[in-house]
């Protein structure tokens, strides 16, 4: 067994409305930072998971997407996994 | 002016309670995902920045951080820069 250390993050889809990035980038103009463009609020998510492999990591990562993590119909995500070296 | 793709990742600092954290490693582990530990749900904030260097949008970025975007009492954040190339 080997920890392994994981961060995801999580989008909304293009198209879809991202309310929190309107409004940190009304925010960013209203306090003069005029060149910040398109911005998108998401979620990260970090956590340590023990297994046996890289790849039982990447499993139970696309088993929580797919479960409870994100919303497919309106977000998308990608991650990151490393080993956490003891 | 050159355009800059920016990913900001804010968590709360060590020892702040994270009740979204909790209320993720506690689904995970009740969905039968026992070797998840240690969850924190923070934010992913992306934009594009114009500017004449990455020293100028390490600036501008910082300059948000510190009025509007992070609060340095219960959060922390890195990010990274990229040009985006035309």
């Amino acid at each position: 067994m080997a920890n392994y250390f994981v961060k995801i993050f999580i989008t909304y889809r293009k198209g879809v409305l991202d309310p929190q990035g309107i409004a940190v980038e009304k925010a960013a103009h209203s306090l003069g930072f005029e060149k910040v463009k398109n911005v998108k609020v998401g979620k990260y998510i970090t956590m340590n998971i023990e297994a046996d492999s890289p790849e039982e990591v990447k499993r139970e990562i696309e088993e929580m997407a797919k479960k409870f993590l994100v919303n497919p119909v309106i977000e998308e995500y990608t991650y990151e996994v490393e080993e956490v070296k003891r």
